[in-house]
């Protein structure tokens, strides 16, 4: 099976263009396809901000209100996402950037309100993985933000990193599939004070192990919880790390 | 050939939702192909406003600062082309939102400084038919907004009729294209202070009298150029028209 990498790109790190034009111009020279997928990054609260919004919290998580899912819209779909787009296509990669909408590509549905509601965010439903396989075979990149859409004309605020996992788990039928994320450590960490402590493989066990202690804790959780669901599913690989040691660092995901 | 209708909407009639739903839904039942091209909206201003920018004038003409394309990229790629496909998803049509950045679709140049500098302005150079026919032939509706690239990657802000009569005329090799400007008037009237004088027919002599008398002026002028450019290059019929009377109203050009 050919192969296909897809990368989830995002955070502090790649806030500058220098960073996401250096990450773009290698990612633009590998022999075979790739997806990103892009999370958001500062201009996002600032624009909120500007248009007199709040963040608006219950038990410590963020609500997606109406200006927010606007703002995610005009900031992710729009500025970050064309702007991707356009510096791959002039590293000579053919990009598309992709909302959930877009080819009804990911059709997710509005997370149901229990004890709280946490407005217009959206659970992934299902991943279209025939308009991906159209676009990968025809030699278009696609560049996806996290908004999602439930085929009734809402659209939804997604976790990006769950997206990478969903369009990477759809592939698996037709490619051989790895799945990287990016962020501003240098890998998982053993211990989250010291940059030092990457861990180089972890195994399912090790992660039942740091979660139960609490070693693993915070963002890192869900983020684990969805490499270790993806390798189930059958993707072949799975790497956390930095976007300066994007292929070969960091910590490998084994099942 | 079958038939493909390139449609351009925006100006300020289609800026409340419940208009452009409407209009949506008529669209969707439409037995044939189509491209939707739209404008912007009051939304810009009000963004770049909030983000302490103003307008920009020389001799009359709007200028592009950086700021105003980072709010076209947030207002026109983002918000309102994601809206309006999954607004299109909801109706049943499987529609796909695209700057001329995403799959190549509208490559354009920087308008050259001559006696101004209008910033980030592209003129189109150059359509991909076979990308915008690959979609057509996958059932995809492109939804295209009125930003562009340059292939170096910037992106830039274009003329969202000059881009419909571009598709248009890109795409007559293999449909019979037919091209529909919607705009706050009528149609093309004879005396624009009267909304009963729609011309029904109006043919390149009555054009050319008209623009030399100073009958049709200011906005109307390159709309009517673009529509008779598209008529020479191949497209079947245009029309010039109000979005509640889009398929039989308004002014057929004639060449």
């Amino acid at each position: 099976m050919d192969k296909l990498l897809v990368i989830k790109a995002g955070g502090k790190l790649l806030e500058d263009a220098p960073r996401w034009k250096a990450l773009l111009r290698e990612l633009a020279t590998l022999p075979h396809p790739f997806v990103l997928v892009h999370g958001g990054g500062n201009r996002a609260s600032q624009v909120t901000e500007a248009l007199g919004g709040t963040p608006k919290m219950v038990d410590g998580r963020r609500i997606t209100t109406d200006l927010d899912l606007e703002v995610a819209l005009m900031v992710y779909a729009g500025l970050m996402n064309k702007q991707l787009v356009a510096w791959l296509q002039a590293c000579g990669r053919n990009a598309i950037g992709l909302s959930g909408a877009d080819g009804n590509s990911i059709l997710s549905e509005k997370r149901p309100v229990l004890e709280h509601d946490f407005g217009w965010v959206g659970d992934v439903k299902m991943v279209n993985a025939a308009f991906f396989s159209l676009l990968l075979k025809n030699g278009q990149t696609p560049v996806c933000c996290a908004i999602t859409h439930d085929g009734n004309g809402q659209l939804l605020n997604t976790n990006a990193d769950t997206i990478a996992a969903s369009v990477a788990k759809s592939m698996t039928a037709e490619f051989d599939v790895s799945l990287t994320y990016l962020f501003e450590k240098p890998g998982v960490l053993a211990d989250d004070k010291d940059d030092s402590s990457v861990i180089a493989e972890l195994t399912h066990s090790m992660y039942e192990l740091g979660k139960a202690s609490g070693q693993f804790h915070s963002g890192m959780l869900p983020k684990l919880h969805t490499a270790f669901e993806a390798l189930e599913a059958g993707v072949s690989s799975v790497r956390i790390t930095h976007p300066e040691n994007w292929k070969t660092g960091g910590t490998v995901i084994k099942a």
